[in-house]
Parts: structure tokens; sequence; C-alpha cells
């Protein structure tokens, strides 16, 4: 058994160049709040053991027991399975940062490594697809996620590695590396091809950070070089060039496209170059798809991917809701790649969207018990659409185990007499800034449902606390040690509270949280009429476990959103609902199109609308569900149909 | 050369137990309109020969040619490549009808028969990709569409047979025929089978119709019973058994579901054996198929296929307006299936969404020049859909082509002392009532332009006309013979006028054309707060082209349709375009979400709004295009921030 490592960093930007932010080891926070830590808990508990059964009774493990036990049965599963068991051990590396005394999880991860490990072939590749019967085939449909594979064992090995010292993991990974920085680059002996999926090129990166080693590092940046330039011809069924974002060389895109998993794990991945190498053409690349994405391309949860079709980005405002394609990993994608952006900039814009992507679009994707998974994420539902134990593609289940274990990772960020607060959250931080000051305090919140956020000093030293002022909140106040602060606080920054601090000294935040309707751009043609609900970082929805007689579809948003009041839900761990008086347009039971000046005057009636958090949805009865509520019946011929409060 | 034969039939229902209306033959109508007749002319002229030409380059010709002439190279195209050629024979087939002198076609149509006929085997089994290298994979694979070429070879050759008299391709095709007969069955030697794709119930209920042979009918019910029993597993790529409606027995099925081709050529296939047999259940499902169809899952131009992904029907309500999939072929089917229940029934809600389909659905399928097609017809576009000269997949242009060959065959019906007018189109009847009745008469009219219809009556006799009266028509007027006539005018309905006519006795309908505004049922949620603009028959659409330095998605419909003014356009063929003053939201450049607290009033400037025909759009400069057109932003926090028309 190997020994806890205390350094461990998620994203280890410790000695990056380019950073403006350091990363905080996971160890050194101590998370203790009431939304996210009984969801790590049962993380631990039930899903990272749940999901490893599903690894054996699926054959993924069995599929490296072929190889190092000889084990006499075909492949099973996707060509990609190997992947969801290198999440898996993700996981329980980074799991094992705040419980190192799992020994089970622990022994369970050593016996999966021993299976990696003998699945190995001597020359460092490793793929169990890629073996006996299809052993010829290797690296020659490089749309079969070889590469991408090989990405998830780096990140997984380097996770492992990280928490744990565990040496074995990590040779397998760097053995593999150098098998695949010898195959691919410009040499004259060597091949230039690039994956179908991006995941290769954020793996290096980090196995470089882990071991040094410059050459896995080059060859991140040789893959990105070599992608957008055709080598992949027409993939996956004559796909187009975009869906792997292989039309354009990355330094020339401006917009996010094709498959949405791969194209935010590419710019994960070049954000992560960008930390190591100065590429001021990366740097501008990933602004313009940042703003396309966040201007253009992302639902109002956050999540992204509005085609089924390909799992794919649409075109600019394509945003349709119920045929909403939003794959939860694509949200996970997400937040790699805004946490790697903050981690460069430290601008708030990156953990705005880290955390509204967090609660709204990563969430939704586990159910409230922690065993069932959403692969798409609707923003309205009939009722059909239901969270599953296991997908024949299982990428989603073990990335937002990976994600939660994880998480204490994403909460602060420190830099010379700095401490970043990037997510709000009761916690204990005790860690050493760069420049060698030792910190120790507590932030005390029931955040996300309430605006206070405290911050006690438990060691005096002299530094900054830069506390985030999210984008939505507009009357934010400091208090320091009781104290009311002066200061221009501006919604979407870092507020910088610095200060000889005192053992004791205690800041207050306040981040009122009325309920605000969200409305859309008018080319997001499904939302026009319509708005959101939020409170918070919290988006909310209505669903029909809410409202008997009643279907959601048929609420109208009462005009003001100070109508509504918190209260308490049906739903498990005490989450919270909003209500308020509304009404409801009764059933159009009328054709599917007519005159306009055959409209009917519809009959309305009064309700309690009532609206739950959107990442909880889809944990009771089945039933129709919708975020975007329309606020009225539209107007015809210049006159308001609308009677009411219109 | 075969001879012409003057009683052709489209669908040849003359004989069929179970129709109101039987079919006029179109040698019997000469089409001589300015809207239809110059579509047909370039339909004979160019399309039929440039697809011919297409069908030489892909090779589909040369795929005959391996197995009767030897030629010596691989299948190319699609495995269902021969059903191209079919579609194309049955084109020129209904073109002969009206064209019987044009030689040069009817040459062609008899080498490329030669090349079918000599492809097929000695058992009768014909198909050119199940042959050689895959002549052991025969019947093994139900998603492979043997059986879909085979309905197409039977729709082709009956009607070639049927206007020219030819016999080589139609024993070509009951030799299949039989052949399929034998293999398929209840028997103790036969397999229960059914084929992935619908069409070849259809084209044997044809086949009996024209052979006499019972056989064929039965092999259609055949069919259609073991359908919807699982039979054909998870065909393509583990699609739902929805996709090939084979998750439930016809008569079982409420809604329109799956692959919207294969869906509505299953429901012809069905209503063309109603039409020989009583099987209420049949009736009761299409009717139920019907009204799902038009009440939940049909666009506004008449097309359907809401989903790219499965080129499918979507769930009620689903018709997203840019990535509509509204496949021309799927809108042929469309056609097919009313076409059919307005025979079995003389109901005017078939006949009305007939000509809204053909004209709005079908026609945008083809460019102006007669030489462009679109696969999928999108309810808005940001200008990249363009039409194609021709495709990997091309069902549609050969099937646009036999639509528009066939259609003298759509115009009328007759029964006993009936002669009923379904479509208003300038041309000539000449036939004789199932009753013996002779009937001679012109009908003229700039329909679909103008709202006058006259018929004058050329021979005497008595019977009664029965006008359509579209379901758009709220304020006809009748007169005989000058006089108003005092009768109760429905619309959606047939108007009865019988009379002992005399030569030269005039019908004049008015059927006044308004423009109208449609709008959609309030769960249509692209739809909300917009309109598309009607007048007639007509479907019209705002395109750039029509738009200087404003982009049409930004304007705003005028409150009161009567604001338009009917005019020229710069669209070839002297198309009209509808003009009103109208206003521009100023582009918004502000964010994809934001509070409602910070919605911005938007600038405004007066604009002319052109509309056209939504058929002839993408045939000039390439741009922004929309049929559902904003009628006012939406209200914000209970009061409109709309300034001028509101």
């Amino acid at each position: 058994m190997s020994a806890r490592r205390l350094d461990a960093c998620v994203v280890d930007t410790r000695n990056s160049p380019n950073v403006r932010l350091r990363p905080v080891p996971p160890a050194h926070v101590s998370l203790r709040d009431a939304f996210w830590a009984p969801r790590r808990e049962a993380n631990g508990r039930r899903t990272l053991r749940t999901q490893l059964s599903h690894l054996e009774s699926t054959g993924a493990l069995d599929n490296f027991r072929r190889l190092g036990e000889g084990l006499d049965r075909p492949f099973k599963g996707m060509y990609f399975a190997d992947s969801d068991v290198y999440k898996w051990l993700e996981a329980v590396g980074w799991h094992l940062a705040d419980h190192p005394d799992d020994s089970e999880l622990r022994g369970q991860a050593h016996r999966v490594i021993e299976l990696v490990a003998a699945a190995q072939r001597a020359d460092g590749y490793l793929n169990t697809y890629f073996a006996k019967e299809r052993a010829d085939e290797r690296w020659t449909d490089f749309d079969l996620h070889e590469m991408y594979c090989a990405g998830h064992l780096f990140q997984g090995a380097v996770a492992y590695h990280r928490t744990t010292g565990d040496e074995r993991i990590l040779e397998v990974a760097t053995r593999f590396a150098d098998h695949i920085c010898d195959t691919f680059g410009p040499g004259p002996d060597q091949r230039v091809a690039v994956d179908g999926h991006e995941e290769v090129e954020l793996g290096l990166v980090e196995l470089y950070r882990t071991t040094g080693q410059r050459r896995y590092l080059d060859q991140a940046v040789f893959f990105i070089e070599a992608r957008g330039r055709g080598l992949l011809g027409a993939p996956y069924g004559h796909r187009e060039p975009e869906y792997s974002q292989d039309h354009a060389p990355f330094r020339d895109m401006d917009a996010v496209v094709g498959h949405a998993v791969r194209a935010l794990y590419y710019t994960a991945g070049v954000a992560d170059v960008c930390a190591e190498i100065d590429e001021p053409d990366y740097r501008a690349a990933l602004e313009r798809q940042w703003h396309n994405m966040t201007e253009r391309r992302m639902y109002v949860s956050g999540g992204v991917g509005s085609r089924y079709e390909g799992e794919a980005f649409g075109v600019d405002y394509e945003l349709p809701h119920a045929r909403a394609y939003t794959e939860t990993c694509a949200a996970i994608g997400s937040v790699m790649w805004n946490s790697r952006m903050l981690a460069l900039d430290g601008e708030a814009r990156f953990a705005d969207l880290l955390e509204w992507t967090l609660f709204n679009a990563v969430l939704p994707g586990l159910s409230l018990d922690g065993e069932h998974y959403f692969y798409q994420n609707p923003l309205a539902d009939d009722g059909q659409h239901r969270r599953q134990a296991w997908f024949g593609v299982a990428c989603c289940p073990p990335n937002i185990a990976r994600t939660l274990a994880a998480l204490p990772g994403y909460l602060y960020g420190v830099a010379d007499g700095e401490v970043w607060v990037h997510l709000y959250a009761a916690s204990g931080l005790r860690t050493t800034l760069p420049d060698g000051t030792e910190v120790e305090l507590e932030q005390a919140t029931r955040y996300p449902w309430d605006e206070t956020v405290t911050f006690t000093l438990r060691r005096s030293a002299t530094f900054a606390l830069m506390l985030r002022v999210p984008q939505w909140c507009t009357e934010a106040t400091l208090r320091v040690n009781g104290e009311v602060q002066d200061v221009t606080i501006t919604s979407g920054s870092y507020l910088r509270v610095a200060r000889e601090w005192s053992d004791g000294d205690e800041v207050r935040l306040e981040l009122p949280m009325p309920v605000r309707y969200l409305t859309a751009h008018r080319r997001v043609s499904e939302a026009v009429g319509r708005a959101a609900i939020a409170r918070g970082p919290i988006l909310y929805c209505v669903e029909a476990a809410d409202h008997a007689d009643v279907d959601p579809r048929d609420l109208v948003l009462p005009s003001d959103p100070a109508a509504f009041v918190a209260g308490s839900s049906d739903l498990p761990g005490e989450l919270p609902a909003l209500r308020a008086p509304a009404t409801v347009l009764h059933a159009d039971r009328g054709p599917l199109y007519r005159s306009a000046d055959e409209e009917p005057n519809v009959a309305r009636s009064p309700a309690t609308l009532t609206a739950i958090p959107y990442f909880a949805w889809a944990n009771r009865a089945p039933g129709p569900m919708q975020v975007w509520v329309q606020r009225d019946v539209p107007v015809g011929r210049g006159r308001s149909v609308a009677g009411g409060d219109a």
C-alpha cells in the first residue's frame, strides 16, 4: 500500500510558468458542507463501489483479464471500454485524497491496476480492444479511440499516483506515453496522426507535470498542431471533419463545433498546454471559442450540445429544449476547461461558469440516490426521460464520479499573498501560499441556499482574500469583524480583501439571492415568451410531481419573481422549493395550426407554481418537466389576448 | 414501341370495391395552367433527362449491366440504388401519358427496361446489390431494402405498362413478385419476414390491380400483418423498432412514428389495401394516424419529419424550424397517402392536405430551374442550406419527377353522376363517368395566385360538379351562368353543383384569398410569438434576398395581414411577392441569457417586409430565411416592452 500524499493537486499547475493562480491540493481542503459533502460521501460509499461492479458485470475488467490472465472470452462492450476503467481509477485516486483510510476502495484500485499493468504489451502499447484477434489493427483507424483511452489512462495514473504515491500505474502510463511519443511525431520514422476523440492532449500535459518529461508536453503540442489538417478523413460513418474538430487548425478556430465532449476536452487540453508554453494564438483561439460558446451555443443550464445527431454543438442560437443533448460529459468538459482558464487568468467569469455548470449541468446527470445517471440532460421533457443505472456507452457515470471526487481541488486557488475563493461551501482551508505564507481559515455557509458566507481566520497572516462576487449578485455586501466595508463591489469579479489578519478575524460576505427570471437572446426561438427561474447559483424547473392535475407546461409565471417564496419540498436531502401564485392556461385542444383570427381566448385558473432545483428533476414520479416557463400567451393581431397580470 | 394507353390511371382504383371516388386517367386531363404545366414541361424536357445521366454517372445503371452484360466492376452507390432507376422509370411512364410522342425518353426507358430485365435472375429475384459477391446474402438482412426496391420496381412497371402497354417490364415485375410470394408467407415452406422500409405493400396492390392476380394483394396483407411483431429486431445500428414501424401491429397504431418516409409509404400501402378489402381496423388505424400527424406532428408546410436523427417523426408538437428534417420524400409519401384516403372517403380534408403539401412541402424540394433538389426542407435557415444536383442517397429527385409526371391524375375524381374537382388548375377534362356519362369541360383559372375558377361545360350531360372549398376559404361564392347561387358553402368540404348541364354552361367559383396569418398550437415552442404568412393555398416566407441590409429574422409582422399587397418579385417564372410596411427590431448584441430586469428596449426602425412563396426560397443569393416571423417582442415583467403597433 502506498502512502498518502498531501500535496496532490487535481490539475497540477504549481510549477507552470503561465498561470495566474496555483492549485490547492484537495487534502488541504476539508469540505464539510451540507450540499457537496453528502454527495461526495455517497460517491465514495456507494457510487464508486457500484460502478466497479458495473465495470465487472459489463466485462470491462474482463477485457483486461483476456490479456494479462489469458481469459478466454471475446472482448465485451464498446471499443473504448478501457476508458471507463481509467476514469473510475482517477475517481478513486481523488477520493483517496480525503479518504486515505478507505482501504476497501484502495484495495480494489490496486487489483484493477494489477489487471491494467498485466494487459500492457511489451512495447508499452495498451488497449484491450486492439488485442488478440485485432492486434494487427493497432493504429489503423484513428476513430477508434486508442489515444482517447490512453489519455484517460494518463489522467487516472496521475491522479492515483499523486494521491497515493503508487508508482506502478504511473509506470504503465509512461510506458504507453513513450510508445505513443515514439510512434507519432514529425520524425522520419514517425507517423503523423491524430485521434478522432481528443483527450490524450490534456493527459500528456498532466503526465508531463508529474514526471517532468518534456517530451509528453511536446507530444501534446504535436497532436494539437497536427489536427485540423484533414488527417482524420471522414470519421464515423462519413461525418464532417467538424465532428472531430479536424476542419481547421486550433489556432484558427472561432467557434465550438462538432461533438461537444471532443470539442471541450480539446479546449481543456489546449488550455493545459497554454499553462506551460507561451502560445498567444492558442490563447486567442480559446477566448474566441469561449465567447462563442457562452454567447451563442450554451444552454441556460451551462450544458452544451444541441444535437442528438453527432452529440454536437449546433449553429449559433440552436438550443432546443426537449431535444437538448447536453451530455453530462460535455458539461464536465466545460468544467475542466473553465477551471484551466481560471488558473490561467484568474477571471471570475470562468469560476462563475464553472460553478453554474457544476450545479446545473453536471449535477442533473446524477440521481439524488447517487446511483442513476443521465447521459442527455434535456431542459424540457414529457416524462419519458429517466436516469439509468448504467449505459452501453458508459462515459458519463465515472466522469461524474471523478468530478465529485476531485471537487475539493476546485474550491480555492492561491497566488503570492492571495487566497482565491472560487466556490462557496462550508469548508476548512489549511495551506501554504506560493510565497510561503501559512494560511488557515474556515468558511461557514449554507450556500447555495443561503446568502451569507463567513470566513474565520484561524492563523495570523498577511494576505488578500479574493472573494468571487458572482455575476448574478448585484447587491453584495462585505463585513470585516462585523463592520460593513465601504468598498465597490462589482458583480462578476473577485473582491480583494487584503489585511494583516489575526486569528479569529471574521469576514462576512452577503450575496443576496432574490429569485430572478432569466430570458434568452431572442434568436433562441424556443425561449421566446418564456423565462427560466433562478435563485443564486441554482437554476430551477417545474415538474409534474409538484403539480397535481396541472400539466406544468400550462403554467404561466407570475409577472414578478418576488412573488416566489422559498419553502420545503418532498425531495430527498431537504432540498428547497420555490412557490408562487400563478396562472394555468388550460389545455388547448385546438388544431395544430389555425388562422390568427381564430385564436381562442384561453381559459385560465389560478394555481400554485412550485419550482425545484433543476438538478433534482426526475427523482420522483415521471411526468412533464420544463425549465423555460411561459410568461404569457403571445399577443395576437396587435392586441394581447391575455388577461390577468398582463 | 408500345401503343399509348388512354385509360392508364395513376392509382388504379377503378374496380376497387371500397372507394368513394374513381380515378381519372391522366390522358383524359389536359393540364395547361401557368403554374404546373411549365414545371411539368421542365420535368420532361430537362429533369428526366438529367436524372438519367445521374443514374448513369453514379453507376446505378452499370449495377444492372454487371449482371445482364457481365460488366466487370464493383457495385456502386447505396444498396438501394436500383430503386432510383425504378422511380425514374415510373416518372417516364406517367410522363408518356400526356407526352406520347416523346420518343427520346421512350427509347431511353426501353433501354433501361432491357438492362433491368437482363439483370433478373432465373428464379425471378432481382436486386443488383445482392448479386455476384453478395448473391448468397439474399434475404438475410431485411434492412437492406430488397423488398423496398421490389416495390418501386412494381410501381415503375405498372406505370410504364399502364401508359405504354409494355409487357416486358410488367413480366419482370410479376416474376419478382411471384418469387416474393413463393418465398414469404405463412406456408410450411415459406418464411415470415418484413422489410425494414415499407414500399412493397403498395407496389403489390397496384400490381394486383394491373394483373388481377389476387396473390399479390394477399401478399401485401401478409406483410402488413407480419409487421409490428418484432421480426426486424433492432435495425440500422440498433435503432428502436419504432424506426421501422415494427413496434406494434398496424391495427393497433395510434401515431405516426419513426422514419417518416417509411411511415407514410406504409400508411399509403395500407390505404391501398383498404380500397380492396374490408378491414375496419386498418381504416380506424389510418384515421388515428392521420389525426395524430395533422394535429400533432406536421409542419405548417405540410412537411413531416422533425428529426435528423432517424429522419423521423418527433413526439407530439416537436417541430423545430431550422432543424426540421421534412424530407421531400416524406411529403411525397403524405401526398400518396392522402390521395388514397381521398379516394376511399371523398373527404375534402384529404384533398386540402394533398394540395397544401404539393405546393408547400413537395415543391420546395425542387429548384425553379428544375434541376436541383432539397433532401431536407427546413422552415428557417441561416443561408447554408442549398439545393444539390444529386445526392449519394438519391431518393428525392426521381420521387419529385414521378410526382410531377403523375400530377394530372390528381386533379379530378369521378363517381356515378359526379365529377370531383380536387385541384384547381387551368385544364381540360374529357372523360366518362363510371355510369357511362360522357363529360367534357374546361377549367380556367390563374390559381393559386387568383381566386377565380371558371368551369365551362363543353358537352351537355347531367351530373354534379363537386367543387372543393378549401379549409382556408371562408367567403367562397358560386355563380352559375353569371347568377350568384344562394347556397350554403362550407369551408373544407366539396360543394355539390348538380344540374342538367348544357354545352356552354359556366360555373364560376370565387375563392377569396386574403393574406392570413397562421399560428401554431402553443405547445409548438418555436412558434410562440410568431406567425406564418399564407395566401390561398400558398405558404410564404421571408428571405434575405429581398431585404437589403436587414436580416429577415429581425422583421416583425405588421399587426394586420391586410397590410400586405401582392406584387411582383425578381424570382423566375413571374412569381408574386407580398409586401407590407413592417418593423425591424435591431440586432440584439446582448448576452445569450440575462436577468429579465435587464432587458433592453430594442431599437426599431421601419422597413418593407417582402414575403415570397416558401417553395421558391433558396433560388437566389444565399441568406437567412424563415417561415415563422416574429409578431412582437415578448412581454417582460407583465408589461409589454414593445412600442409601435402593440
